[in-house]
């Protein structure tokens, strides 16, 4: 069900190549990855996961209330991190001249449906 | 010059709340803020210019390429930070209903102005 949920997501938007259901801690739930050569989205899962926990952190210190999403653009991905709970995150990882708005989009309307179930 | 370049961007947008000009090392070079009360700007990157550094060395990790642009969206708050070169960073501050597309879009504008006087 989460497989099918990070597929709903990852196929549905121009430039989609993974997506990943992954706690806070950096340990993943689910994964898919539409093409597995380019980008190995645990690895940048993990990576993210602790700079997460910082801006949470940096939120709650200026007072803005909860994160709900960052994002995040390099010259070859562009990644969009959904906070679904206290404890667990979903990442979009989208190619440079990826769909940025839908990949948005996809992850607003999927997050409850996950958040449901966690 | 830098402020007015600020001002064109944060009064342009529909929800902006204000600007900043800052060094990585959390510094700021100029701030231009709508509404004073809202938001201390300068407080908001100073957090997150930190946090920016740790982002870079993600990227370099992961090697995505050089990180161009981070959106932070919480409860109360909509941050859009565009990388200007090594050292220095642009931000704005939206509130909860600002629009995003546009302030990004404006900061990509603007950005090569201030980066041609950095």
């Amino acid at each position: 069900m989460f497989r099918e949920n990070l597929m709903k997501i990852v196929d549905n938007v121009e430039g989609g190549l993974a997506g990943l259901l992954m706690g806070f801690d950096g340990i993943a739930v689910e994964s898919y990855a539409r093409d597995k050569q380019t980008l190995d989205i645990n690895t940048v899962g993990m990576e993210f996961s602790f700079i997460l926990t910082q801006v949470r952190k940096a939120a709650e210190i200026l007072e803005v209330g909860k994160v709900q999403e960052i994002s995040i653009r390099t010259e070859s991905i562009n990644i969009i991190i959904r906070v679904l709970n206290q404890d667990y995150f979903l990442a979009l990882a989208l190619g440079p001249g990826g769909n940025f708005g839908k990949g948005r989009y996809l992850l607003r309307v999927v997050a409850p449906k996950l958040q449901a179930e966690l």
